[in-house]
């Protein structure tokens, strides 16, 4: 039987990242400030070094991995490369399955591949502390690893619910050094006046997100970090596909269709637009290549959202992204893959989508966790909430090649193992999940808050 | 800078396992009966297969791995074996620091190593089912990954105390398809002899034993598994030496030290017995290489213990060993490495312990997790309680060379990842965790209770 993994030494992690934007027909919209004006880097240097800023705006094909991050990679890259056999079998596909396993990085999922970088420039540049937010805590533990290798002191305001409800993965953060405050706090004017207006609040993703904002604006010795959307964290998550395709070069092997979960858009980012590379450097091999991003029905961004301006956060701070949207002020129900329950989409991946290069289709949740059952029976493998999405796009298009005979080889990214998610497992065991599809005249009435301007 | 992760490829997974027996200057003593003759192995035929009696009994220095089982342990070994370089940088020591990392099976431990083959050879057998006990979680879960990939239902008696604290081991039982009761239960008459006793009993390892013994003797088709202690146990675990052998082979390296938590003894047997292998073969780099057992202060079986035959149960059900003993009513502390909390140790380690051929030494808790949170934030990875215990002896030896100039190569066991231990870590961060050092009184107690008999 061929190998289970197909592993990389440590000399073939990526010397570059990949940059997109050197292959896109229509090149992204910038963002654009309040007054409807593109916002230039000068805006956003009280917040972020000038090195993430320059990846942010650049169209260079090729952007050099530092030495020091690329050192730091090897505490779990290359991430192996694992075909699916007993998947396989266990479905009677003529299929191929293939998928990377991103869950073996030390936080437990593809975040630190940014991270990393992201503590490295900063460190470069000069700064000492991160301010960053996190939800139920993948990217906030990613950052406290990440600060702990470059020697950053990292601040973490995470959502209260979570940080009550998730004690966990703030522990991970303690052990990695980091402080962690329940957000709001009363740390921030933006924290206060959250207070102010109700003490017993539970928090969200976009008042966490202002405090670490306010936090790094108004300390110089502070910058903020942040976890998936912006082009520069999709850059820095092109080593995942850049691994693949070495790894399928090793066994003669090149996808027809990539699956990856799709919330802010850095994880199908970083499987994919590799591929897409190839296919803009006219191989004949990836012209036929599909690349599906897979988000929940409950919060469907790609598959019912508009292709428009909209600020990055709910409470309208941030510059304005061109991208798909279901409206800022959209509020998507509490399903258990928190890392997709995001109004909008990555200005990359939503270009592409717009031009039809890739794909994007929605699944809903209990048939993910059915497909993340079936994935640890057969590979052995617990598979975080967010990654049976991609698993369920892929053993629903296995059992289509078991239908029809085709012989395809699927690939998909496996961007986290669940070991922080059991008690989700637990409620769908239980029963206690449910199917969220959203209603149409909610997603209208979201969009009816869009931003005016210009 | 020299690869942090020395990997091996699939085709390098040993072919044989290492019997030690073969090596040993005194063989083994028997298991014996309560009348205090020795049991033989149709005693035990009805909870154990053949196979494995015949595998506990054996004096070859080499057994066969089955390729199903070679093939199963495909899912995640070769395990890599890792450079501590930003550990060693961390300690400024000369020493070089080697781990082999067991947190990288699916069920996060070195558990399932012996597991697959324990589900193999039932099955061979024409076995339906596996009857087990666990407590906080390690072996059961492990077990019931193994009995879903050889197709047996797996039952796990969880001490109930766990079971209600520690949900989410259960969690993952229930993901690969396990039933898992809180014991006692009232489905056996050992279970319902507890509960007639106390309602609201919070079960104990010894009971949840009885209750997977006993329905493993009266059901034809269900077999009961161990996930330690026993000679077949410590032989499956030595995989992991002999791939470190291979591994530091491969940088032209070899240590000088090894060093493995002992709670029942299959983890260190597993890392060390193939380095005896090589002293016991008259390897001139071998001669002079120590082997070392860490446990905790507060069950110091090695290091305060008798060598004298015991029960190797709390209540006295099962046959009497020959090996070091606190006592086989000894009760150790609530400590946060469940996994080292045996009043017992297996035979094969206590009879080389006893010889002088092996070391052992005992750290306290505190200093355990100290050494975690340090190892953590040099190498990235969080460990389980149970392997802080190796690192903490190994780091101590580091820093001794560092006082000498020694560069020394040392070599620990990570035997798992503390993704489920979080809480743990979370107490010893409150400065809510004790060092307990057990009395001498308490332990002379115990050992009054020893079972008398010829």
């Amino acid at each position: 039987m061929p190998d289970t993994k197909i592993l990389l030494e440590e000399r073939d992690i990526p010397t570059h990242w990949y940059n997109v934007v050197a292959d896109m027909p229509n090149k992204p919209a910038p963002p654009l400030g309040p007054d409807g004006q593109p916002v230039g880097p000068d805006k956003l240097l009280a917040i972020f070094p000038m090195s993430l800023l320059e990846q942010e705006m650049s169209g260079e094909r090729w952007i050099p991995i530092p030495e020091p991050v690329r050192e730091a990679y090897r505490m779990w890259r290359p991430s192996p490369l694992f075909r699916a056999h007993r998947l396989e079998r266990m479905l009677g596909t003529p299929a191929k399955i293939y998928y990377k396993h991103e869950g073996v990085s030390p936080a437990g999922s593809h975040k630190p591949n940014t991270a990393i970088p992201q503590a490295y420039y900063n460190k470069e540049a000069g700064i000492k502390r991160i301010a960053t937010e996190t939800g139920a805590g993948q990217w906030g533990s990613s950052m406290a690893l990440a600060g702990k290798m470059f020697g950053l002191d990292v601040r973490v305001y995470m959502v209260k619910v979570s940080y009550d409800q998730k004690p966990f993965r703030r522990s991970m953060m303690h052990t990695w050094g980091a402080e962690v405050y329940a957000s709001p706090t009363d740390m921030t004017q933006a924290g206060r006046n959250v207070l102010a207006q109700d003490p017993n609040s539970p928090g969200s993703l976009g008042v966490a997100i202002s405090e670490a904002v306010e936090e790094a604006a108004s300390r110089p010795d502070t910058n903020y970090a942040l976890g998936s959307v912006l082009n520069h964290v999709c850059l820095h998550q092109t080593i995942i596909g850049q691994e693949a395709k070495k790894q399928f070069e090793k066994v003669g092997d090149y996808p027809d269709m990539v699956f990856a979960a799709c919330g802010g858009g850095s994880n199908f980012a970083g499987a994919a637009f590799p591929f897409f590379a190839d296919k803009a450097a006219g191989e004949k091999r990836a012209q036929n290549i599909r690349l599906v991003a897979v988000e929940p029905t409950s919060c469907p961004t790609l598959t019912k959202g508009v292709f428009t301006y909209d600020y990055g956060d709910a409470s309208g701070y941030t510059p304005l992204m061109l991208m798909y949207t279901l409206g800022h002020d959209f509020m998507p129900p509490g399903i258990h893959a928190g890392g997709l329950r995001y109004h909008g989409d990555s200005t990359l991946v939503s270009h592409l989508l717009h031009d039809g290069l890739i794909e994007a289709i929605a699944v809903p949740q209990l048939a993910t966790f059915e497909a993340g059952v079936q994935f640890a029976q057969a590979e052995g493998i617990i598979a975080a909430p967010e990654s049976c999405h991609a698993i369920r796009a892929c053993i629903d298009e296995a059992l289509r090649c078991k239908a029809t005979g085709e012989p395809k080889t699927l690939f998909f990214n496996l961007s986290g193992h669940g070991h922080f998610d059991m008690a989700s497992y637990d409620k769908y065991f239980a029963g206690e999940l449910e199917d969220y599809v959203y209603p149409e005249e909610a997603i209208h009435a979201a969009l009816e808050h869009l931003p005016k301007f210009g």
